[in-house]
Parts: structure tokens; C-alpha cells; sequence
């Protein structure tokens, strides 16, 4: 077995801040090609997250195509029943690359969230090492708890986000996206102060934050991921009404620009399966973000 | 000598960030004209940083004058030489109260930086106990090292915001201001990333961080400050090109709403001393801060 397939058995997942260029460099989206395995990759496409699922598949079919992927599977899902298809969840079990559109997390959890469809998703993940993408919704869909819902205000504000149960392919993280576009680390703060088992991941447009199961991270992209570590943190907002803005004293805050990497670790001696460019000293401060984000954790 | 005339001596700083209210509760005028002493209060009113100062000088004089100050004294400085104009420096050396208006802060150290009235701001403050007042502009320029110039975009760009030298009523800080409502997060964090020497305050509109010197702070008004503290933090800024977005980690990041108070560490044995409503404990993450913007530095 040579050292590019035991890599790709890792299993990768490629998260998208949304709006990733479809029409220039295509640099996200290439990768997700490469790590699906380019010219022999099958990939599936679901679309459930969006209310116009015919032209989210359109868009993605044609991209994926260009750049040079096998074979593309269009996977509609109107409803759970679909979502329980064995066949369909048959063609995404033994799919290389799955790719999750935008539009809204829930819509897509609830048609999702515990079918063969989800097994199946989580199936060619782990015991395949498949490629897992998703962009704007279907980047927040990855999580175990998802942001679901919230304002993005200027000040945190205590009970305005709702999160939800995700497809769990990372744990102990919350992602959210368009995240300096929109100006959410807001409403961020307000999710990991009141969870701060939770790190914060927010992911800018046209930049993806890409995980090697088990090895490390990459940000690549245009913009930079931004991640907040409340695990330290002093705050009163288990004592203050909904509505009202907590006090946060020392959150920890990494900003982390397209081009960063960083590798477990435990894995700095194997140089062969570093994300290219890794440092190879993952300060102490990043340790636990580039250790639950890489978890190879069970088949759930 | 009373407890109240006692504290008066320590002099304070009200530092504001931008579009206080005037007309409805005035919480932060109220007590920027209660710190300078209310009824007895002469109020020497600095209009230099805008280029409407005739406009600043009616709406000042109107409010603290409706706040019950006994006297308002127009400072209005078109040039350096009335600023060392030595009739006009003695009244504002012997003023209660001194508020700098809104405008543009590298006009304001343009026309009073070094001069007799700078002096006498000064000699106010630090050997007969006066409150310094400054919104927007006037809140920047309190600062050793001002924030000058910048953008405000969506990420931290190196060599995208310069300083200048302020007035030094604070020392180790940086201080921006409208904070939150024009998103100036990544602005204070290409400060922090290049001079992670200073601590980086971001005062939202209507609030203020007011200042006991020696004593302690607290947080009046609408909205939050935030404090950003680099001095932990490892990141690539040296290395990169101007433009360059900086890979910033365990930047440490404080939100303070409305209604924070802490004092130093050694003043909680003189409860009559305190803000009102100030911790008991001030957190250690937070005692630098405290003690940099308390700190009682000599007249320069």
C-alpha cells in the first residue's frame, strides 16, 4: 500500500465558509476533487439543505465535472423517506467524496438526521476514508451540536442562538460560517459562553478549514479561520437575565489566515503525513482544537 | 478631609466611545459632570479635534450646563499658538472638569501636543485631581501611543494602521472607539498582532470606561469594552508582507458590558474606595489591565 492510499484512509473533511470561488482558481473545490481521488472519484451530492435543490445540483455537477471527478450522483432528498432509500444510501456508502450544499442546517438535519443516509455518510467516512465536504449550511452541519439558529448582533447576548443536533462528524466544536463577512464572532461568543465545552470555529467565505483524520488541519482558501476557546473563561452568564450581554474574561482567540497548518502531535515523525507546510510544533494552545477536529471518532 | 473630597484627588478619566446620548437619561455626561464635582464644577471644554468646533462648543456648553456645572470655559485652539497661550493654559490648569469633543485625533495632538495646554491638562489631572473626559477622537488621543489612522476591514492587515503619540493620560494601551458598531476587531488586532506591548481597548458608542486612578474602573453606559491582550500570543506578523493577513494565536480577549467595575488587587481593603460595585476579586487576566489604566504616572 503505498503512502497516498494510506493517507486518503484517513478520511478527510473539507469545511467551507461558503461562497467558495466556482469560477476563477476554484482552490477549494479542487481540493475536494483531489482528495476524493481527482479522475477515479465517484461523488455524491446532497442537496437537502436548500429549497432549490435542482440548481444547487446543476452548479455542483457541472463544477465537479470540470474538474475532472468520475462520476456524480445527484442525491435529492425531498424527504426522510428518501432518506432512508437503502439503494440511494447504498450509492453514498460507497461514494469517494460527499458534498453537502448551502442553504439551512435544519432543513437538512431534518431530513437527514438518523436515516440509513446519515449511517451511510458516516460509514464511507470511517471505514473508507472518503472526503467529506460541506459549504455554508452543510459546513455547520458537521458538527455534533450545531449552530442551528441566532442573531448576529453586535454585543453576545445571552439565549439568542439555539444549536441543534449535527451529523456529528466532528465533536466538541461549533462551527459557523461567513463568519467575518457577517460579523459573527458575536454571536460565537454567545454560543461558547454559554457551552464552553464548545470551541468556536468560525470560517470565512471562499476559505475552508480541510481535516486529515487523525494527522492534522489546513486553512486554504481566501479568508481565515477564526477559533474561540472558552475553556479558561470567567463569566457571570449563568447569573444574568436572557437578552443581557455577558461578561467574558479571557477567552482565548486564534486567528488562523489561509496558508496556516498544523499537525498532531504525535504525528510530527511521520513528515510523509503532514498537510503540506505543517509547523511541526502545534503551539500548546491549538493543541486541543487540532485534536477534536481530527478525532477519528466511531461509527455512530 | 472627606472620604468623597479624598477620592476627587486621585483624578479620573472618562473615556467614551462616541455618540453618548445627550438627550434623554445622559448616564455618561451625568457622571463625567459628577466626577468633576456637579454644582461646583468648572468644565474647560477642548474643541480642537473637530473641524466644526463651533457646533462641539454649543452642544457641551448646552448639556453640562443643563447637568448643573457652574461654569463652562470654551477652549477653542485654531492654531499651536493659542495652545501656548499662557492665560488660557492657567484656566484649564485650574479647571475641575476638561472633555475633549469628537473629531479627528491626529488634528488634536496637531495643535496640543507639547504645547502649554498639554501641560496644563496634565498638571489638572495628576496635582489637583481633575477628570479628563474625551469621546471618540478626545478617547484615542488619552492614549501614549494613539491609534492614528487605519482601516477597518474584515481581517487583521499588517502595516494597514499606524499610531501617533497621544496625550499619555493612559500608558501600555491602545484605545479605539465606536467598537463594535464599526466592526473595528481585526483594526485593534493588527495594533495588538505589531505592538503586542499595548493592551487593546475597543470602547463601544455610548459607553465608557471610566477610570479611578490607583483605584479602580468601571464600565457605564449602553454597550461593552472590549479588551484584547497579545502579550501571550505567538504569530507570524514579523514575517509576512505588508497586506498580509498575521496567524495570531492565544490572543487573550476580555468583553466588559455595562455594569464591570474592578478594582486593583491591593485596594480591596479600602471597600470605601472602590467603584461602585466593583469585584472583590478582579480576575488575574484582568489586573495588568486595570493597573496599566490606573496607573498614576507622572506629569511629563
Amino acid at each position: 500500500m503505498t503512502a497516498a492510499l494510506d493517507r486518503r484512509l484517513h478520511g478527510h473533511l473539507v469545511i467551507i465558509g461558503g461562497h467558495e470561488d466556482r469560477e476563477n482558481n476554484k482552490e477549494i473545490l479542487s481540493r475536494f476533487v483531489e482528495l476524493c481521488g481527482g479522475s477515479k472519484a465517484t461523488i455524491a451530492v446532497i442537496t437537502a439543505a436548500s429549497k432549490v435543490p435542482d440548481e444547487m445540483w446543476r452548479r455542483y455537477d457541472q463544477v465537479f465535472t470540470e474538474l475532472g471527478a468520475r462520476q456524480t450522483v445527484r442525491v435529492d432528498l425531498p424527504d426522510r423517506a428518501t432518506a432512508n432509500d437503502a439503494e440511494l444510501a447504498e450509492r453514498v456508502r460507497a461514494a469517494d467524496g460527499i458534498f453537502m450544499t448551502g442553504g439551512d442546517q435544519k432543513r437538512l438535519l431534518a431530513m437527514i438526521g438518523g436515516t440509513l443516509m446519515d449511517e451511510a455518510m458516516h460509514s464511507a467516512l470511517k471505514q473508507r476514508g472518503a472526503c467529506i465536504g460541506g459549504t455554508s449550511a452543510g459546513a455547520s452541519a458537521m458538527c455534533g451540536h450545531m449552530l442551528a439558529d441566532g442573531k448576529a448582533d453586535l454585543l453576545p447576548e445571552k439565549g439568542s442562538v439555539s444549536l441543534g443536533a449535527g451529523l456529528g462528524f466532528v465533536q466538541r466544536v461549533v462551527i459557523d460560517q461567513h463568519f467575518s463577512e457577517r460579523h459573527r464572532l458575536a454571536r460565537l461568543l454567545t454560543v461558547v459562553a454559554q457551552n464552553p465545552y464548545l470551541l468556536g470555529i468560525g470560517i470565512d467565505e471562499d476559505t475552508a478549514l480541510v481535516v486529515e483524520r487523525g494527522v492534522g488541519i489546513e486553512v486554504i482558501g481566501a479568508g481565515s479561520v477564526t477559533v474561540v476557546d472558552g475553556r479558561m473563561m470567567i463569566s457571570n452568564v449563568a447569573d444574568i437575565p436572557a437578552g443581557g450581554t455577558p461578561q467574558l474574561i479571557d477567552v482565548r482567540l486564534h486567528l488562523l489566515p489561509a496558508g496556516s497548518s498544523f499537525a498532531l502531535p504525535e504525528e510530527i515523525d511521520h513528515p510523509h503525513q503532514l498537510p503540506p507546510g505543517a509547523t511541526r510544533n502545534t503551539p500548546d494552545a491549538l493543541t486541543d482544537f487540532v485534536r477534536n477536529v481530527t478525532k477519528r471518532n466511531p461509527v455512530s
